[in-house]
């Protein structure tokens, strides 16, 4: 499994998200609290917007804990929207192609968790992406098909919408192959405004999940930490654990929903799998309600 | 493009093929004389034989030149059949998974050339490969698919209908798309017993390839050469380009032909693209000839 | 800090050392139970002895655990005698030139442990190893100064001596910069035909390092297990903490002493550091008796 | 041997400077013009400088041309004052460790060309190093050392008469080991605010150095070219090789002189490699005026 953070507000250099917290990303790539693996050293991905047309990932497959090149970016580049990401492999080859956030136009992605018997369904789904898409599919993971999935069931239009088809594709295919839990996930993407994140697993027992507590409340809970102040109203980390432990500052995501941070009023929703239309019915035509 | 060799015959140390000729694999990375590139520095692979069931496979993302790793191994391992690659990448990533020799349980296989326009056949080629296969695939490579193809077509009972099948495959699916010349290749193959090699290309000009001259010829003809009397009688190399200057000793393989490095009598023979029998009729049914 | 094997004995495939045992290094790499560190993933390297003039050594920057190469080569190399080292870098780069075993002639060395402030001490160490072997200090860690040290001090002529002279350097140097443990240290080095073993630190409390028990011994003890009888009698293996559970299988290497692993009887004897002649005396000639 | 180029002026994306020229960096890591290697391809670095305290450095160990996050980096990353650096390894470990530019506290410093005979005099060299900063060397170049020394030598009071002893120990180091031409370079250097480059050899045959025409003269003689009227006026690169052919750019800088860009005039004058004051007189007092 993997663990990451999605970072939206006001610009602020990368280290500060990945290097300075109590419980770091860089911490957990060496131990992690709530994750289904300990160690999360088989590579890592930044990916951060900019005033460019499209964000910018870096990935390397040496452990976040030594690679020194990230430590210099993140001290030199800063960022109001920025994803990050530590791999612990489940089986597919330490490799960039393999790293998170996968990025497309000017979508990233990445993903905590697994598609069950991957290599069971996985030619399955590839042949579910739109061909169009296809060949842009440049490594060999779960994540990364999860992603041009739900880019081929419309993730450009309704991300919610989008990632309900893609888990519902998912969740069709592992059962028709016997596989009784499919899949297992929580997910960030991005269009560069607004940040959608994703706790779902076919058990109901998902991957742990956690977004910041409103600033302003934090700031009259705590009036003297400067680290609060220092923030802009509208910053929010979405993370799969707590960076530290100050009381009132982390919830958890519920169980099968969804969140939304962007400008204005953030937003929770529950998460519902259903069946792309084109595999719902045997007329070709869409037979289950949006 | 890339460069490679293959090896059988006594059992030598692999530094003896790729360090020591004049012209030899680790020169070429650098400097190619023949090769559609002068630079092979994007990654390399050996493959080797031995008494294990499987074949061994290193590959490297480094240039050959300046692998440490793979001068230690090559100074320490000896085999009687080796498949050594470097690789001048034509755009997939440099990644391990994308390095030659590829491996399937007995079986090696490495190439030269390319698929013209493999972004848009790609998806029409690896649906064509054995869905019990597909899953195998796991680097981005035209190289491994032209591998899955050819084991979906019967690699392993006939090597060079299986390959002709590939091609045949390969050239009716470019040509569907356009494509002039949809394919360039050199290819070697083994099942650790004999080597297939396959010089061929849609356009008719393919890549360079050679083969060593037998060493009984050579040894008559140059009766003071140690290195020819060290070697066995059987001992054939088929390399991209000749590794020196030995004057007799590199016959060309002709156009649209193959060669058998085997005990007993080598072979070489005429390569004729054929469409393979599912794809050939509206039917379903073959009904091309074998 | 590190993990590390030594064996000795009949010709194994390295997989059965690193891969295979229970609480294999491979394992360690990602949870060690006795290391300073629970995770050693910055880097590994194998070196092993054959019938080449120098032995072979391997050496990766990745974590062992995710190793294709690795494992592939453990497949298919067999040695009588095979170092195996896992890195948890203590402040040096990780970098091919900083993994262990290293090598001089057909000399290996590999290190567990550290010199304590060696930012402070490193130029004072490196400027008393022999002017003739400076330039050979490929990387930037203390143990291989170590290595380098003891070859200065008569690695090659008497290895015992020649570490405790090593050591008592580092102890006086360490102590003249206000160091109050100066080093911590568990060793193996080997010529090819003996494998010398040591346990010492500063403060009297190293590094935990146990030797495997008899081959016979064990056999009379598990007359029914089938391990212990593909073993040759003379196989032995030295490590940094047991690689299973097998009661009466491992034995502690003392505080403060050495052993020897060879042909005919082993040896174990205390470990004393003691300054190199040079040092020892206000005059420039030995004072200090051998 | 390697290739560099150096840029101060007004902020440019760094892919503006690597990628975009006709022959930018990126073409002479494969096929370089004037360079003493043809291939670079031994790793590659980038340094710049921004708002932060000390600048940024990005090394890499494979080829520039597949460096995917080199890539990426440029795209997203600008900056008024770029050091970029492409190597051909003359012997020493390819490694993060060894790539160009070296940082030490503001400082940036990029090599081409060599210490002849380095092992030889390499720990002469080493010795003379401030023992204050000598475990600050990480790597195993002649180029890490010649920075050393030149810090030791006052670089960061007067950067010519530091390099000018550091030329002047090295040459004397040299030729008292028999060298006939201990030196070869081409040097940039910076703190943040000017730029200082350097051309030299023993034997007066210098790499190539280049640096560009004023930009203002440019416009005259280039009225309608675009480019010319995007950079600020001060902009101002130094380059190992012409990065395209544009009539007039391009002035050698002369063999035995140094440079300085900064704001306001930029300066051009000799370069006369002098011994050092303490190893030049018998009395361990400076006897050369400075």
């Amino acid at each position: 499994m993997c663990r990451w953070l999605a970072y939206s507000g006001s610009p602020v250099r990368i280290e500060e998200l990945l290097y300075k917290p109590q419980n770091s990303l860089i911490v957990q790539s060496l131990h992690s609290h709530l994750g289904a693996e300990t160690t999360n050293g088989d590579g890592f991905g930044v990916g951060w917007y900019d005033d460019q047309a499209t964000p910018a990932v870096f990935h390397g497959i040496e452990p976040a804990w030594n690679a020194r090149n990230l430590q210099e970016l993140s001290g030199h580049v800063s960022s109001p929207l920025v994803f990050a990401h530590i791999r612990a492999s489940t089986g597919s080859a330490v490799q960039q192609t393999n790293c998170h956030p996968f990025r497309y136009g000017t979508w990233l992605w990445m993903h905590n968790g697994l598609i069950r018997d991957f290599m069971t369904v996985k030619r399955d789904l590839a042949l579910a992406v739109d061909p169009a898409l296809y060949h842009r599919i440049e490594g060999s993971t779960d994540s990364e098909i999860m992603f041009y999935l739900a880019l081929t069931f419309g993730l450009e239009d309704d991300p919610p919408r989008a990632v309900e088809r893609m888990v519902g594709l998912v969740e069709a295919t592992g059962r028709r192959h016997g596989v009784e839990y499919p899949i297992q996930m929580t997910i960030a993407t991005s269009d560069g405004r607004s940040v959608w994140a994703f706790r779902y697993s076919s058990e109901g027992r998902s991957r742990s999940l956690f977004y910041s507590t409103d600033v302003l409340t934090l700031r009259t809970q705590y009036p003297d930490n400067p680290v609060l102040h220092a923030l802009s109203d509208e910053a929010r980390l979405v993370v799969s654990e707590p960076l530290g432990d100050l009381e009132g500052a982390w919830q958890e995501v519920p169980e099968a929903s969804y969140g939304v941070v962007r400008d204005g009023d953030d937003e929770l929703g529950p998460f519902t799998p259903r069946l792309p239309e084109a595999m719902a019915g045997g007329n070709g035509v869409a037979t289950v309600r949006q």
